[in-house]
């Protein structure tokens, strides 16, 4: 029901799973989640995090309930490191389906969101960041959940 | 931790869950949880929910993990039942905590938010929704949900 992904659709939230980036920007992983440093952000939340379910998904109206449930406190342990790792003074998440909901990324997901005084979330464009910014940002959060190195 | 709820604040969600309004513009009541049409949209996003937990949680850090995780196959509930009671061609959730994250009420809840192509939900502030409307969209919502009348 609703779905968008096109025939033979080569998942980039999967290729990061499978092991691309050889887990440098991964900040957690489980059986069921993942979550990663995002490959933008706006100008003042550098360090938004992805979180997904490990199984490939679409989206909230196929996600099974269990997983969508795990992810719930996975992603208060996330919001709780970002404040200590980056000294986040707010938390925002946000989750988009189907195109005309923002989705890009045909894989469910989780935008968790540093958030800051006076920041730019809802009036500026995201940016992309470096693969090395991200390493780093993946290895101030991973040192807060006590992760250590992937 | 992290919280901002002032002294002898006045909930305006514990307001409804106590029964202001006369649960005319809920659409979703259990044991752990509440959904109501918000009191105010984005300008073409009209009947957008509040799901919120039912009793008096701040924000995601001291949410218990049982509520949040029970709160998602409601959401779930929810952006399928707008997709049909509303036509809505996508679903975009959002959840803020502190000031800084946009947080204004100082209750748990999560925006569930029907989306359509060329919608102005990033570029146009939201607008108030007068009560006899919130009436309205909670009834056809209701009857997708199969709950009736409050």
């Amino acid at each position: 029901m609703h779905l968008h992904e096109p025939p033979e659709y080569q998942c980039p939230l999967c290729a990061i799973i499978a092991g691309s980036e050889h887990g440098q920007t991964t900040v957690w992983r489980d059986s069921l989640s993942i979550a990663v440093v995002s490959r933008s952000h706006h100008p003042r939340n550098a360090g938004s995090l992805l979180l997904c379910s490990l199984q490939h998904f679409e989206n909230i109206y196929v996600l099974p309930r269990e997983v969508g449930a795990h992810l719930f406190g996975v992603s208060q342990r996330l919001a709780v490191a970002l404040k200590e790792a980056l000294l986040a003074e707010g938390i925002s998440t946000r989750q988009h389906n189907e195109p005309a909901g923002t989705q890009e990324v045909w894989h469910y997901h989780q935008h968790i969101v540093p958030r800051y005084t006076g920041d730019s979330f809802y009036t500026e464009r995201p940016v992309p960041m470096a693969l090395e910014h991200r390493i780093e940002f993946a290895g101030r959060i991973r040192t807060v959940l006590g992760k250590g190195a992937p």
